[in-house]
């Protein structure tokens, strides 16, 4: 039996963080085994919005792909992927903008935010705008069933599944499949500040590759309940950033909910709870950030691995191409 | 000295008519040897108002690639090449959409004048919207620094130039020239109705490949002045469309002045007039027509002549692309 095709990956942006393992690494890793996995280096996708800053979207390629080996994705079992050196994308996202109105485009709740959180106003980039169409491109070119977002994202894959339809639809016949969005029960992990997102531009975020050093200063800064001034004082659980980031990677969930209890009925200090976690970071943190190291010093390593990667890709990704230019109908030389 | 490269080209939607001779084909003619001349079978331009009828627009390649050739396109001389098979073009494509903003798209007057034309509303497709970042990947891919164009599409020329502005700002240096609109002097032919645009939908074209019992059909069907009833009468030469049509054609100025001059005083019947033309226009179409119906049983060959030049041009926008990714400093595996 096949597995299903599982397309993820991330915008090229900066190195990842421990939000993106929470929110989706840990996911991916769970995944190498049950799924056909590709993971995304979104280059073409980051430029929507970084098009005055191309330096960082070419520097973060490899950054990203360090994180990806480093926290265990394995080119054996998933395919790292470039997506600006996949041409089917490029041409079926243009092909896609011809099934999307532009008054569509613009009722998308998901744009809608992004628009007012980026600022954009009237001067979107017309890139950022039609970016739900090459997202539609990049799902459907790896025929993926199952595309892991965050809720907030969910609007997305209906926008996918609207031009896989016309698509079908114009075809005649079943041509492209449709996707499902599989949204994870934990929802995005805040910035250490408390800030809803978690980002290094944001100088939030705990990376990868933080040193012990970083880890544990970072813990310290954490926000807590700014009510819970004395060890005797009931505290907070909820919205105490140092509970939220123990909710995602403490695995000893007993040992949690005692800690919460006792926390809730006062006698138990930041300093605790925040060593508790620092020692669960600084152990997660410890193998990756080493291995991250030993991969950085082998470049000519890592390229392969993407070049391999995105090799396999475009065999995929031309086949799809070259189905979807066959079922509508279109010259073929 | 290299030869200035300029890109010409049409829309796959349908036979070429005698509006597209007189308007671009007979310069295109003249510039075979003093540029170097690519022109573009555009499948995938035409699919941004064509999308529910991708079949039309894939007969239309071969239609007219066989105009082309039927009139005297020299593939020695000239480069016909098709867009959908030339992968640089989507991707320039993509990347220029992050320059140009939305708002700017909207504003520009050709794409308000063709919105309005064919009623889309707010329903525009996202790809009619950025047909003008598509085309400016175009002009520059081949790095043509001549753009024929109506004078109504000049706005087009303006945008590309912003966008190649912009590429070479992040770019810190000159990695794209700036184009020239050329604008003919002659305004676009109107229809045998008096219509402003011939069209083969509007049913008041007459095809490249007419038959000569349809060319006279034609002629005589066509607007004069309504209000020249008798051939006593004095007679309007303006908005008259034989006399139009014979300034675009007729080759002995002279005497088409004098015949002007003979129908404005009046004595000078529309029959008189418009078997002169008739005569042209036959004369004109007749070894169109032939070549084109020997080509046309040579599909073969028409073939290989798309192939050849699509390889030719693939090398060239590759080259470019290659440039503009080098130059902006992104990714490059």
């Amino acid at each position: 039996m096949t597995k299903p095709v599982i397309l993820t990956g991330d915008r090229t942006t900066g190195p990842l963080h421990i939000g993106h393992y929470a929110g989706s690494l840990a996911n991916r890793l769970r995944c190498q085994d049950s799924h056909e996995q590709f993971l995304l280096l979104a280059d073409t996708q980051a430029l929507t919005d970084n098009a005055h800053d191309p330096a960082k979207v070419r520097r973060s390629v490899i950054e990203v792909a360090l994180d990806y080996l480093a926290v265990g994705i394995d080119p054996a079992r998933s395919t790292i992927c470039l997506q600006s050196h996949l041409p089917a994308l490029a041409d079926l996202s243009m092909l896609y903008l011809n099934f999307v109105t532009v008054a569509r485009l613009e009722r998308n709740p998901t744009i809608k935010d992004e628009i007012r959180a980026r600022g954009f106003g009237r001067d979107i980039p017309a890139g950022f705008l039609c970016y739900p169409a090459a997202q539609a491109a990049d799902i459907t070119a790896f025929r993926a069933t199952v595309v892991p977002v965050g809720a907030d994202q969910a609007p997305l894959i209906e926008q996918t599944n609207e031009i896989v339809r016309r698509i079908n639809a114009t075809a005649g016949h079943p041509v492209l499949p449709e996707a499902q969005a599989l949204i994870p029960e934990a929802g995005r992990l805040p910035g250490i500040d408390g800030k809803a997102k978690m980002s290094k531009s944001g100088g939030n975020a705990i990376a990868l590759s933080a040193s012990p050093d970083t880890i544990r200063a970072a813990v310290r800064a954490m926000y807590t309940d700014p009510g819970h001034l004395r060890v005797e004082d009931p505290g907070r659980v909820e919205g105490n950033v140092v509970f939220t980031y123990l909710d995602a990677f403490d695995e000893d969930r007993a040992g949690l909910a005692e800690l919460k209890a006792h926390y809730r009925r006062g006698g138990l200090g930041d300093g605790r709870i925040k060593a508790r976690l620092e020692d669960i970071l600084q152990t997660l943190i410890a193998p990756i950030r080493e291995r991250r190291a030993a991969l950085a010093q082998d470049t000519d390593y890592v390229l392969r691995i993407i070049r391999e990667g995105t090799e396999h890709a475009r065999a995929r990704t031309e086949a799809t191409r070259r189905d979807v230019i066959e079922a509508l109908g279109l010259f073929r030389l």
